[in-house]
């Protein structure tokens, strides 16, 4: 029997609500996965008039999956209004998030998809972690520098070696130890979760035309380049530093599987240039799959029924391709 | 009569030649403008067995132009090798692009293209500017501070504020007045060459998120977001900052007419990913029209017969309907 995904629906104000009731909704079209949601059903039924059923057991929401939405409730302690965050919405989705983690860690579900809360909420109740991503992390034992954040897309796949910092403080950010450490968290993620046996991973320069032997920047030279000879030296298959303008297009995708990238936009502008409504963002290096939709809270549309599932869609394959990957290797 | 462009044919050792002769094959399947090579006849014939005819006055070009490649000859000092540059060479292409500069600056020429040309051999002869750009704009009687560089595809057009310096000098060199004076540089530009009344510009963020209200950096704060002011007094069409991994897909391409950029590769990268082949780089400011393909010398491929004439073709096309522009302006 294949074990469904634990989703879990983020902030109960935001859109993650509606986008996973109307995955649902095209479950058949578009082939998906058994899934149950983890939040609080008030937030799907304000938003979307489709069938729920509250389960009480992952093991139930197989059986369910066809004929309703299955929620694993967790309860918000008042009530939910989309597009209006408060502090009780923001509990729900830390206390959804942490339910849906320990399912699936526990085998319960066979990975885990998490919708969008709003990182300004979350601080706001005390929350210390910067992310989602680095709350799961610590939930599986695993130090956050050891995990990797890839964003994946049809056609291309990147890896941010830091993220949100200031760019002027990403020189400072940037060492041998951090890049080694994403680009061995890449190269094995790839293996074990994307089935690429050797994969070939393209490391981007820093600076224009990657610094030109030195002369517009020094980061390649001190940083990129030993991180290079020492994932080599590991056995790992990798490139660069190459001119980060010149290696996300079409040709020079097909010769890698993932670009290590040395900041945020250098990951992301690519990725949602090409891919902007079916970017998913996939956690590397932890025990469990996790794999997010690529937006956030959206807030502003919330209970309007304006958001597009697309992501969230792509999420829920992602993280099933990946469970696959995961069981055959 | 239509006046013919003027190509200067950069660097004899590199591609220049190579592709300005496969466009000449192109004439008449690509619809292009009449136009004459200034440099060395011998470049051309080292790598291209087609009709050359040298011309004394580019008076002569249009008649021509059916029949053979026009050339205005500069005689380079000794014989030509592809792929590999030396002094003279380095010192034909100055040449060269000096003449064809001094063509259209007296209204012999309509526009001016410009081929590849080897910063380091330039430098290795006592040239003195940063690029060919700076060097036109010192010969047209123009400040370089004053005039932009703009990236263009079929669908979307860049101006980088900051461009050849290293990225963690460019959170210094990001000042209001040089944001300000690439804007209108970028709307002028449109105005005059690209024939559009009013120009809409999309102005990026520096940081993650454009900052996030100064968590992730505080250059969108300090120095974009009052260069944007300042603009929109001027009375120009601006929008931002946004946050720049979410301004380059379709559909907020529409929205604008060029994304201002803070740094070469925020510029270059979503603008080659996209139009790799065919991005033409515009110098908007000057009193003539300026373009280039938007790739080096490729020394490593010159004289093999496999260099790709499609941005040298883009760069004739462009570069003729903003002579059209600016003749109706």
């Amino acid at each position: 029997m294949t074990l469904p995904l634990a989703v879990a629906l983020g902030d109960p104000a935001g859109i993650g609500a509606e986008v996973i009731a109307k995955s649902w909704e095209r479950r058949e079209t578009d082939g998906l996965p058994p899934f149950f949601a983890v939040g609080d059903t008030a937030a799907i039924e304000a938003v979307w008039r489709g069938p729920v059923e509250s389960i009480a057991d992952p093991s139930e929401a197989a059986d369910c999956f066809p004929d309703a939405l299955p929620v694993v409730r967790v309860a918000a302690g008042a009530r939910v209004v989309p597009g209006h965050p408060d502090f009780d919405g923001a509990r729900n989705s830390l206390d959804s998030l942490e339910l849906a983690v320990g399912l699936t860690r526990s085998g319960a579900a066979s990975g885990l998809v998490t919708g969008p809360v709003s990182k300004a909420q979350l601080y706001s109740i005390g929350f210390v972690h910067p992310g989602q991503t680095e709350f799961v992390a610590e939930r599986c034992g695993v130090a956050s520098d050891l995990v990797a954040m890839m964003l994946a897309g049809p056609t291309l796949r990147t890896v941010p070696v830091t993220t949100h910092i200031a760019l002027r403080d990403v020189p400072e950010a940037l060492t041998v130890e951090r890049i080694v450490a994403k680009g061995r968290a890449a190269a094995r993620g790839l293996q074990r979760q994307f089935g690429i046996a050797r994969p070939r991973l393209a490391v981007a320069g820093f600076n224009p035309h990657a610094g030109e032997n030195g002369a517009l920047g020094r980061e390649e030279i001190e940083v990129i380049e030993p991180a290079i000879e020492r994932l080599r030296e590991e056995g790992h298959d990798v490139s660069g530093p190459h001119p980060p303008d010149i290696m996300f297009h079409d040709r020079q995708r097909r010769a890698y599987d993932a670009a290590l990238c040395m900041y945020h936009d250098q990951a992301l502008i690519p990725l949602k240039t090409l891919h902007f409504d079916d970017g998913v963002n996939v956690t590397l290096g932890l025990p469990i799959v996790r794999t997010s939709p690529d937006h956030g809270t959206a807030f502003n549309i919330a209970g309007r029924n304006m958001a597009d599932p697309g992501a969230t869609i792509a999420a829920l394959k992602t993280a099933a391709a990946c469970v696959r990957h995961m069981q055959n290797a």
